[in-house]
């Protein structure tokens, strides 16, 4: 066993335990609280699993999509969450991304390394179709999240519908038709409930 | 696309971010507060991703593995958490636990549900390879927690060396020799600091 490896392994494991530190605006279905980056990373790789039926790409690469949404936040822990309907610098919060990116993945050894920096890259570029079924589903569990909580954050931020459609239609229907048909109608159930403004 | 389908998807994926309130004996890293189960999912399933290569059987079926470890303990959502070094009525809790993933994993379609007793059911018994090292790293983890906190829930519930060793051997080596010299060393190096009891 080469120790030196292992020692970088260890390093790895133990830092992106802050993962769990790491406050996003998406509150707990039963609203008690805001939910960490390594929460939602959980709750999206098994979404992963239970919607995978529903990716457009019908051969796509499963464990591809599960390893992206694991790691896909774990750059948080030095760049910080980003509310998306917020006002952001995006070229100050990329750069951010891609150094924490770099320092944080760049823990393990050299090929592992390697692997993740390209894994998160390619969920970021959003081309391929595992990344795009990975960032459909990044937008529909706050979508659902907001429904179940009768539209909590939603009401805090004041964001209306058309910022919530613009949002999800350039990222859902790339990766799910079928879960666009089913967000679509969630929403207008949003307002027609008063959760979400029109 | 089929309605009903969906609903019961939804309706599972609503149900599991319980996991998130289920509190476990397992302290963060930086030792500030309790771990939870979607949280130690999480960081279980990024475990499997770091270490696959320590597994004793080199041609497991990595998705399997990831599989097994993003669901194992979603159970706890109705069984509650069990301290593996506290004393509990091991049948009761089994019963416990069976009656819990009937319970949840029922909520998803039946081929779903059916996929997930199978493998929920392949972890408890721990016999394939896939098992073996799921349940290997499951031990491995907080092994690592209590040693980055110096021990301070091993000392809190006063477990020593030889509880630990007798938990350890009887599930690690079964799934990675390589991880089970290493826990070894660290244990060892654990009495020396006082961070267990011998």
């Amino acid at each position: 066993m080469d120790k030196d490896r292992l020692e970088k392994q260890i390093a790895f494991i133990t830092e992106i335990d802050k993962a769990k530190q790491i406050l996003r605006e998406t509150i707990l279905m039963d609203a008690s609280r805001q939910e960490n980056d390594a929460e939602h990373m959980w709750h999206l790789a098994m979404s992963v699993l239970i919607f995978s039926e529903y990716a457009k790409d019908k051969n796509l690469d499963i464990l591809k999509v599960l390893k992206m949404v694991l790691i896909h936040d774990i750059v948080e822990i030095d760049a910080g969450d980003t509310y998306v309907y917020g006002t952001f610098d995006y070229p100050r919060v990329a750069e951010a991304e891609q150094k924490a990116a770099q320092r944080i993945f760049g823990l393990l050894p050299e090929d592992q390394a390697a692997e993740f920096m390209e894994l998160w890259n390619e969920f970021e570029r959003n081309e391929t179709e595992e990344a795009k079924f990975a960032k459909a589903l990044d937008c529909f569990m706050p979508v659902l999240h907001n429904y179940q909580t009768k539209g909590k954050q939603w009401q805090k931020h004041q964001v209306s519908s058309d910022k919530v459609l613009a949002r999800c239609s350039s990222r859902i229907p790339k990766g799910s038709e079928a879960l666009w048909d089913y967000v679509k109608e969630l929403l207008g159930d949003a307002v027609g409930k008063g959760y979400l403004n029109p």
